[in-house]
């Protein structure tokens, strides 16, 4: 699957919700339904749910950069395919209940992916849309970005997208996002912590290149390794996140990557990376 | 007693600790003892213990505004009647128990309140005062507000105030405020995240009204939902969060004000909210 | 031993790795291992172990500086050491656990200690050296201290240095430094939250020996009551940590130098304490 998978991916797949390229270990994962403002439909879902997994398993693909066609980023939900399942003779009670469990999932598959996922945002990100930029390990803004939380406006709290939300902001912060639905621009998300930088939107693709390059020159199973236990001692108390870690460095020093690494920098030369 | 609490408070109460007035489902509580500091004394606590009790069943209440007269928002404990009970039996085991657990349900009843909580503070916040402003969802302050937790300098170290400080501000910024007892200013609190937005003094009460009234034109079930969904998916792992959060959601799409939201939103009309 | 210590402590005592000072209880503990760039070696970590654990008993030291000599911080790991047990008959495995539990050990020791500790940071600060600045209470930065977890670019993820890392920064801002390796300076570490402040190097010695005294004039019990709380408190539900921190404000008011302290404010005199 690896192998087929970075063959078909070396030319843009276009007709898809994702468009994928891959270049230089960097996979480009682009939302591609601008004329449907990018909404999580289904199609969308289950088009970046197969996405991601099948990068997951590409030795080929180092670092994924996360990005969108068109002026909106992500508008969160699609409200006419949630509204229409009002029909159902549950009022929509098990297709709301899938909806939930697989964005929830495509969320936390991001966190829990053994690559780098990087947002690449140049338009609005809104609910289950910034809940995407939260998701991912780093987020570069231009600065046309916008960010919003409006679910309380149409009566539905963003509640899944607060999960996301507050994990990278302040309390006080989050929740005037959440209780105010209100848009901030791309220099309050970075102050509030949701993105890390924010560029001129002419030189935002670029900015992203140079992150994806630099770390896709590291070795894949450090940073697998090291995502995999950020993520882990995040949710531990101080005594526990030590005793993970420090069993995480041993396993870490012995692989064949540390071994290159390290000997590597102690004769100044540049590492070979194997992956093991 | 829903009325009977709304009919009283259209006038403004002034006699007790707290002056209660409702305007528009605003409920502008304010401390209302300035010649004491509004210090945290008994008479105070119970005061907004049951001003708080009485707003969460009053659905004509739609936010709360959490203000004082004069120029100390709050000094924190009541030292002198702290003092007093050392003369008891048991040195003021007793008393102090009691006093500590009271402050720390009150907090607890502005964090699981039903509807958001706003300080507005324009003077100085001291200690559990401080604690106060903390336990809101949101805080505006005014340029001339401060805030310290100074109890090291008395002996008695800000142990609950830190409670709530530390669940809104980064830990090296929490320890120097409780390990010096130094006072910040308003932009500082702001860098810090205990605060949302800091306004000159004319324009406080301006500002503070209109984040309530964007706030109270929301949902109140919603606003209920996604408040009490915050502050307990904060506590959980990322996959409990997500397990959680995403039930809340189903329930909340299956309230019928997010149906007329939903609709409203898609019909391009304003909603009209039931709170069902 | 403590009367020991203290009467040694009084001049500097220059051989070992860690430089020790006492002066008006500020204990001036002084990596010293410059030409080796203050790396964490076992005779380095036995050291700094060694000194925290006899200040931790000494009565005559109030509050712990730490700093060093020469224009490196501390620059993590000593990796020769580490590369020579690779060639022990289990690769290293015994003494990389050795060495990682007693680095995680050492870090703790810091957090746990019962006397507040601030990082004097007037150079680069590498891995375990950026972990050590990021587990004391307070750190205060020359304009020529930087800062970074470079080990994804060996082949080693930083993943002890981010347990204590990840607890002062933000999430998308740690996963930048974790990721890229790359350095940041003072003003992008103040605003990051891993140091408190940041000031000419000129002045770097004075400030921190005004925060060193102002803490070191409160309460020596006061200071270990609070502290062990905050730490402990920060790891509990909102509901546990006012349960526990209740009690503990409830213990502290009972101390003699609560009495004291309180008494002293209420008759506006300074108070005297006496640790207990």
């Amino acid at each position: 699957m690896s192998d087929a998978t970075s063959a078909a991916a070396t030319a843009i797949s276009e007709s898809g919700p994702i468009a994928r390229e891959l270049s230089d270990g960097v996979l480009r994962l682009t939302l591609n339904r601008p004329e449907r403002r990018n909404s999580l439909s289904e199609e969308m879902m289950a088009g970046l749910q197969d996405a991601l997994d099948a990068a997951a398993e590409d030795t080929a693909v180092r670092v994924i950069l996360l990005r969108a066609e068109g002026n909106v980023f992500c508008a969160g939900h699609d409200l006419k395919e949630m509204t229409a399942a009002r029909s159902h003779s549950d009022r929509g009670r098990v297709y709301f209940t899938e909806v939930m469990n697989r964005c929830a999932r495509l969320m936390q598959t991001i966190v829990t992916h053994p690559k780098p996922v990087i947002a690449e945002v140049d338009g609005m990100a809104t609910a289950a849309g910034l809940q995407l930029v939260a998701s991912c390990d780093l987020a570069i803004a231009s600065d046309r970005a916008r960010f919003c939380t409006p679910g309380v406006n149409i009566g539905l709290f963003c509640s899944t997208p607060m999960v996301a939300l507050s994990r990278n902001v302040s309390r006080k912060q989050a929740m005037e996002m959440l209780l105010t639905g209100e848009i901030i621009d791309a220099s309050t998300a970075r102050e509030f912590g949701l993105v890390n930088r924010v560029v001129p939107a002419d030189y935002l693709a670029q900015v992203t290149a140079k992150y994806a390059e630099t770390i896709a020159s590291k070795s894949p199973l450090t940073l697998k390794i090291g995502k995999e236990a950020f993520y882990a001692q995040a949710e531990m108390s101080l005594a526990d996140a030590y005793r993970h870690c420090a069993q995480v460095m041993v396993e870490n020093m012995l692989a064949r990557d540390a071994e290159e690494g390290i000997g590597a920098f102690i004769e100044k030369r540049t590492p070979e990376w194997t992956g093991e």
